[in-house]
């Protein structure tokens, strides 16, 4: 446990939560009061998973950039940081954590007064004949990265597919369309990302095709052929074959939390760890978790939701840093706030689809507009897609979608403050935005969509 | 008056406010049951004066296209619209106006049964020798755009000289600057854009010095000189006299409301009407006033500001529009939000600047931190600097300023909609916003800021 008057603070996972939560906990606290030691699987840390599909794509030349702090920064800031060492046992009432050096092998039990699991996200990866052959590729790790970047770089292929339609699967649709690679996209659900209403999904993949990406949708993968040379040559569905030198499997994440479950600890209905506004694990005194292992709230529905995303794990990673060093902060939850791109197409979404409402019983009108980014006669002026749900009879925002060229996505942020002050869509029309030519129409896309809102707020009764 | 049954809407000012307003009358009451007459002094209705600088500059090319609703579609609509017609007097006891045709000269009285004020502001023009000058231009009208123009085409002078370095006068160099001009901008205040603190507008200085736009501050100019021609050759301040072919006059505008003292009606300390929250000048029934021609409610100081801008005089318009018409709605006040730019240059405002925090009485810290548009690693990624200021101890969210390229000023939202909710600086850094690579780093610039300020509130005590 450490030298007497000194607490131990262990960290599993070496990303952004857990990295996070050591940096915050050690700025707070000295080496002479806390030691932090941190467990790692891989060789690397604090990294930005979110920045492959750019590296891979060729926008981001060198893996390092996406590299936010490396091991030696870590340890030069009295971290003590174990690399390729992984944790294989949890003993939450024995307060300690059995490692293994993956070097030698060597496993042991060490102790802990404080925990942070940051486990992450494991991607999903059915069971499928042929799933595993080379050429075939997630895009989790820093080290996936490379291994795909090596196929490319190795294989003379021309022909690509991506399994899955969801952020990966169209960020990897661009990558590999700037490849030169001929891409198709198949897709279990009728329409590309299915964090959109399937009318907005839709303008998705128009826009894809456009682009030239083949997305073939509700369709489910049953096999991954394989050559003569035993790489992958096709992958077949139900129905048909699609000949591919190169896979990329973008079928979305799960919460890591196996660990965590032998253990006890509590999870939810997504499988991530619930905690509570402090991020500690519920029921336990002495245990924090954050990232992608954990289910968050969803400020909105009022439900929990499990959202894989980079800037959730830094927040939660402050959070819990202040907490374990004995500050106080919390994390008030989400409003599901996602942006992507496709080449020059950009996807917005923020609160709830349609599906998310009527799960929880909220009744509720929807309107989809059409805007510009710009005013009209401005040049660059982009066509635009704004659908908005707001709650029958009280008017209360409850989510914004919208789909369009530059200057589209980061427009839903003005939907997430919005929704997280739990405004009506009266409120939303009467905002008052940033308005000039080169930036926005007179009324803002968002707020002509409010304001359509507004009327059929008042029809609906 | 006029027929039995029916009543009389008569509006003052053919622009944003009072056509939207009308407009927003004639869709809720049919001309059975509401006549609606408008009066317009010039020969445009619904222009967007904010667009003059990009015509004038070339990025937009035809005139026409500024116009969002021209006055044969008002008149299609059932709008009874004079053009070149003048209101020359004003009786609220009586319920008249007195207008003035602009071809015969004849005057005379018109009843109403409602009254809309919306005439809009006048440019500041200090009666300086020579002000008058062929080359000295105003850009408050199309007219006024044309003129420069036509002087620009007709002359062959390379030197402008822009007095006055606020939006107008920055958009403007821009303009002059895409014309081939050499630019001096003189200004009053030591740094331009004073909607700004002056330690962002001296980022803006630097910025428009780097675009090779001469900016002299803290100078007052004292005439306007001519040559044999009569025509403007130089601007003359206290110690100095900068050549010139043309000169733009860029120095503000004041509520016009000549008229409407004249009749008493209240008005505020910077000479805009004052409104209730449906925009019915205060202590009358039957008179509305909106645009830029009224004083509004800023929310985050609790006083009346003068905010003349476009977006704001549609809001009005329709708020008001729907009150004459029977129906109810309100502008509930602005957090004065402002965007702009300079060639590449984006700058932002939104809520209160330090001394405007300090005239209300309130004690506030002030942080600024340097972040960038997208990813640091991110093809593109814009550097940008945002200062926050927040209330010592409650640490609630009072103003924002952006100064950056591409992606700067339309972040300006988030705070715009924060300041709305009274959000506090804490809430601001834990709130849901869009991320990927392309679109932020992985925490918003705003965001950055925000967790600077909370540091910074705890620190104050």
């Amino acid at each position: 446990m450490g030298r007497a008057g000194r607490e131990r603070l262990v960290v599993i996972g070496g990303d952004a939560a857990g990295m996070s939560a050591a940096s915050q906990a050690r700025r707070l606290r000295g080496p002479d009061e806390l030691e932090i030691v941190a467990f790692e699987r891989t060789d690397f840390t604090s990294y930005s998973a979110c920045g492959i599909p750019y590296w891979v794509g060729g926008d981001v030349d060198d893996r390092d950039r996406l590299i936010a702090r490396g091991p030696r920064e870590h340890r030069e800031r009295g971290i003590d940081l174990r690399l390729r060492t992984e944790v294989t046992e949890l003993d939450v009432d024995g307060r300690r954590v059995r490692v293994r050096d993956q070097e030698s092998g060597a496993e042991s039990w060490t102790g802990y007064d404080k925990l942070v699991i940051a486990t992450g996200a494991r991607p999903v990866r059915p069971p499928l004949p042929g799933i595993d052959a080379p050429g075939v590729h997630g895009v989790q790790t820093l080290d996936d990265g490379q291994a795909l970047l090596d196929t490319l770089n190795g294989s003379p292929g021309r022909r690509a597919v991506v399994v899955g339609a969801g952020y990966i699967g169209v960020e990897m649709a661009e990558a590999l369309l700037k490849r030169g690679y001929g891409v198709t996209v198949l897709n279990r659900g009728e329409q590309p990302m299915s964090t959109l209403d399937p009318d907005m999904g839709r303008l998705v993949h128009e826009a894809m095709d456009g682009l030239g990406i083949t997305t073939v949708g509700g369709t489910e993968v049953t096999k991954v052929l394989t050559g003569e040379d035993g790489r992958v040559r096709a992958v077949a569905t139900e129905d048909a074959e699609y000949p591919a030198d190169v896979v990329v499997l973008g079928m979305g994440v799960e919460p890591e939390t196996t660990l965590a479950r032998a253990a006890g600890l509590p999870v939810g209905a997504y499988g991530g760890l619930l905690t509570d506004l402090t991020m500690r694990v519920r029921g336990r005194e002495d245990v924090w978790a954050g990232g992608d292992c954990v289910e968050v709230l969803d400020l909105v529905s009022g439900r929990e939701r499990h959202i894989p995303l980079g800037t959730h794990a830094n927040k939660h990673g402050q959070v819990i840093g202040a907490n374990v060093a004995g500050d106080y902060g919390t994390f008030p939850g989400v409003v599901g706030t996602a942006v992507s791109k496709v080449c020059s197409l950009e996807i917005a979404r923020t609160g709830l689809r349609e599906r998310d409402a009527e799960a929880v019983g909220l009744r509720f009108v929807t309107v989809t507009v059409e805007s510009t980014s710009r005013a009209g006669y401005y040049p660059g002026a982009a066509p635009m897609t704004v659908k908005m749900l707001a709650e029958r009879r009280s008017g209360r925002l409850l989510g914004v979608q919208i789909v369009g060229r530059e200057g589209a996505a980061k427009r839903v942020d003005i939907a997430a403050v919005a929704l997280t002050a739990r405004m009506t869509v009266e409120q939303v029309a009467a905002l008052d935005l940033g308005y000039a030519p080169p930036f926005s129409p007179v009324w803002d896309p968002v707020q002509v969509a409010a304001r359509k809102a507004v009327t059929a707020v008042r029809r609906a009764g």
